[in-house]
């Protein structure tokens, strides 16, 4: 595939697929303690009592881990990926250890109407773990330059 | 308000507002660094010439921002704030130096028809910057246990 990806050269259907990469639990408390500081997402014996069952990661941690991966080994979009917004849903939690790939697929293409040079991209993207279940499956808004275009 | 919000004590129209803390450019750099490394969100020499116009924080990053203010001075729900997902949508970015605030309302109440000891409450969470201005919107299903229930 295409180091730069316009938004000419994306198809509905499209699948991209991320490196893998493990979520550590060093990583999991080192996330929590700053952005979501609750027992399930920082003790192992305080998660234990609720409905996690254990340690877990915030979903805004999957969340911002996903969004490394799509940096990082993701589709390599001309000018970036630049999410407009989306749904976002956690059917299970992320635990430590746990190895997280990405899978994409492109869901829509819209040209934008009052800029030429631009349009967005409806994207699916699944966070999976090393048992192949969907621990994130969002769908986002992404902002794509045209070829040509003057925004990337 | 009472420090343990349960289900029961829930009600549609319900509000609350969370206290107000600095994006600082540091912690835009650093949560870039980690999660989200792309120009416009690392350097304001290279962010000048994106769709941003100069740096801004990863969406990413003021999602969990915005659960910090979540856990620390949102409304104090008994169990904890354990999402199951939502919509997320960014209208405009987070700037360096912006104060953020959270303002809540609740939309809906649902007990869960199979387990007794809990429901889901549909939230919507708006991030608010210094100027009044939206710069993150979401509604998130929490997942919120009844009083007597066993999950918290």
């Amino acid at each position: 595939m295409s180091e730069n990806i316009y938004l000419d050269d994306v198809t509905v259907g499209q699948k991209f697929v991320s490196a893998a990469e493990e979520m550590t639990q060093a990583e999991i408390l080192a996330f929590a303690a700053k952005y979501d500081p609750q027992p399930f997402h920082l003790d192992h014996q305080a998660a234990k009592g609720t409905i996690f069952g254990g340690l877990a990661a915030s979903g805004w941690h999957t969340a911002a881990f996903t969004m490394r991966l799509n940096v990082t080994s993701g589709p390599k979009f001309a000018g970036g990926i630049i999410g407009g917004g989306g749904e976002i849903n956690w059917p299970m939690p992320t635990r430590p250890g746990d190895v997280l790939h990405a899978e994409y697929e492109v869901l829509e293409v819209t040209p934008s109407r009052s800029k030429p040079d631009r349009g967005m991209i409806l994207l699916a993207i699944n966070t999976v773990n090393q048992d192949g279940k969907i621990v994130q499956a969002a769908k986002m808004k992404l902002v794509r330059p045209k070829r040509g275009g003057g925004i990337a």
